[in-house]
């Protein structure tokens, strides 16, 4: 049998300037590991309360009544019962009213923020993105060939001053942003939330300079006893606002269902640029069919108690194994703690030895885009197994004494 | 209330290139008709024959046995199980061995000519086409930039004569073409099946030329008597042909699932290139389980005699009411017959009169890339209730009489 003509290395040599900005590595499923590992490195649901009898129930009432409709095309939008429930659900939710040409059903935010990107970037476009931020995102607008531009945080989100500066930069050299990323709830991987006050300033800025803010919301429901402040998607009226959101967290990652409020004529485009003939319409009335049914939301307050007793151990662990080593900000909601290494401990090495006793942190620097070195490190409690928490920050522990006892020797 | 900022025009002042290719028209679902009509135009499956049942017993098995891989994350090639199903099937259905690494899952197959476009195409590159074609997939070659070059069909299908000399001229002058898109089996909307001495020439052409022939296969399976040629990917021995499938027309679009079969470094590179996160893992295992359990090719094998049924009754009808205007040849599989209107009918003036009697039929130039007016009318005969065939094709006939009558007194 001949060799294959078609090799790696031709394959190379053909693909398109977007490919080639990726390069060949590919994010495939999770392998099993060969031992046992305590991870705290994914944005993952608690695994127990996964909705699989939910979304049965709500299939089976969908076959029963509207199986012609689910198992047709349903357009480009999406499925219109789903987006129906969502202007309906979100109407409420934001405090403003929604309407349904304002909603896109996706699959999932990732998906919404590539269709974002296609309906209005070109090469050399300049979007602003807060720092430090998802690195599936900043991905994303890397292989559209935008000029990313990091806009700092602090502790209460992006620092408005900075984003201000930015923006009146480009004004004077004749530019514009496209839009300004960023994730004001619960943000990943800072955790922080967003005050009333700086969205209020964000929402006047884009409307100064006639910019989208592009606000990622996939953590925004699961707060835990304090409702966040209104989104900037409702600060502005729908108006300068796209919200990108997502059944991900808030039933499951594997749906692949999202969706996107905004602008109703860039809604409109953004349904032109897909060439995927839209997301499954029978997903869309399965989820549709739980938000009509209540189940979503009798789900959504059962893993908000879920994911604060997880914090709340993780808490009382770092007390125990960590408070000499680092610090951190309490989240209102999400998944995510943004520990501060004391100086002297970087993330790379702490995550290795974590590593090495079995316990697996996301790393400080592939949340900025110039991948700076940082002293942070991503725990997303969400995922971990409940009474592995203990064990896991333990372990966590043990290793940042080992880096500090080695930094103290040098 | 303030007027919202981002009106249509506005929004047509920021927009991408790509957008502005695409202009603001949008494939919504299709909206209730006022008035019943019997409708030959959507390549649509039979309704009757939804596998909703077979859906839900799959998804309830998945559900027990799998909940959490299939309701997490499943990787950007698609749920391991269902593209180890695919590789298992097509070895068997190809008579050639086709691993797991050559498998991709999209969202149905025109997500996955689009990310083949992300993959392989840069404004300007050259696609070649056969002619006359579907529009959804020279709409995507279009947006991506790439110059179409039409090459000719006759009753056998694509003419591997014209095909050589395209790819000798752009060989001639420096160029290449990145592929060859072609549907060889059951074409659409033409419905003739390429015979297996030009596949064989085919993929001569495309091992001469170094290109791919992308291979659209959306109705491969569903033949009715007569197995076709082995496909140009199975010739190729998987290297030069890029398969693209889809469980549109085998189980439902609305599930908005296919797959892609191709050399596994090309496979690799379109999972690198989505921004989606990959396509559905419930979605995919619930399908893989379909395969497993037999329920998927019972399935297919019933659709087979419904079409063939359906196609038999379309042929009497036209034997009866449209035989002195049109002539066509018979299919030997898919949803499409592509009727040839005697000299001085206009597919135009057809579809019209048609459509004033309730009628709705694909009219012929927008099967071709350069919208040439042509005398052919499209006639899917998959989606129209059995008992409304005849009545269907006998406004048809008195729509091509009336046309006739008006062109004779001219």
């Amino acid at each position: 049998m001949p060799e294959p003509y078609w090799t790696a290395e031709r394959i190379d040599g053909v693909v398109s300037e977007r490919a080639k900005t990726l390069g060949p590595a590919v994010w495939a499923a999770a392998q099993p590991e060969a031992r046992p590992v305590i991870s705290f490195a994914g944005g993952l649901p608690d695994i127990p309360s996964l909705p699989g009898e939910i979304l049965l129930k709500a299939a089976r009432t969908v076959i029963d009544r509207e199986q012609k409709e689910a198992l047709e095309y349903g357009g480009t939008f999406g499925a219109y019962p789903l987006r129906q429930a969502i202007a309906e659900r979100s109407s409420a939710i934001e405090g403003i009213p929604v309407a349904v040409d304002q909603v896109i059903v996706t699959s999932g935010s990732a998906h919404a923020i590539g269709v974002v990107c296609e309906t209005l970037l070109d090469p050399g476009d300049t979007v602003l993105v807060e720092s430090p931020n998802f690195p599936g995102s900043m991905r994303t607008f890397r292989t559209f060939g935008a000029h990313q531009v990091a806009v700092p945080m602090d502790d209460i989100g992006i620092r408005v001053d900075r984003l201000e500066q930015e923006l009146q930069k480009l004004a004077d050299n004749g530019n514009r942003a496209k839009f300004v990323y960023m994730i004001p709830t619960h943000q990943n991987p800072a955790g922080c939330t967003l005050d009333l006050q700086r969205r209020e300033k964000v929402v006047e800025l884009a409307r100064r300079f006639n910019t989208f803010v592009l606000e990622d919301d996939a953590y925004g429901e699961l707060w835990f006893e304090t409702t966040p402040p209104p989104s900037i998607f409702a600060l502005s009226n729908g108006d300068h606002g796209i919200k990108v959101s997502s059944f991900s967290k808030i039933l499951a990652t594997g749906l692949r269902m999202g969706w996107t409020m905004g602008p109703a004529p860039l809604i409109s485009r953004m349904a032109t640029v897909r060439y995927d003939m839209g997301t499954s319409p029978f997903l869309g009335r399965v989820i549709a069919e739980t938000i009509r049914n209540g189940d979503l939301d009798r789900h959504i307050q059962n893993l908000r108690k879920i994911y604060l007793r997880k914090l709340e151990r993780v808490e009382a662990a770092l007390e125990r194994y960590c408070s000499g080593y680092c610090t951190y900000l309490r989240p209102q909601g999400g998944f995510f703690l943004w520990l501060a290494l004391r100086p002297g401990l970087t993330s790379r090495d702490v995550q290795q030895a974590a590593n090495e006793r079995g316990v697996v942190v996301g790393q400080g620097p592939q949340f900025f885009a110039d991948q700076q070195a940082t002293n942070h490190l991503r725990l997303a409690f969400s995922y971990v197994p409940m009474e592995d928490i203990e064990e896991g920050v333990h372990r966590l522990g043990e290793a940042m004494a080992e880096v500090a006892a080695r930094s103290a020797v040098k």
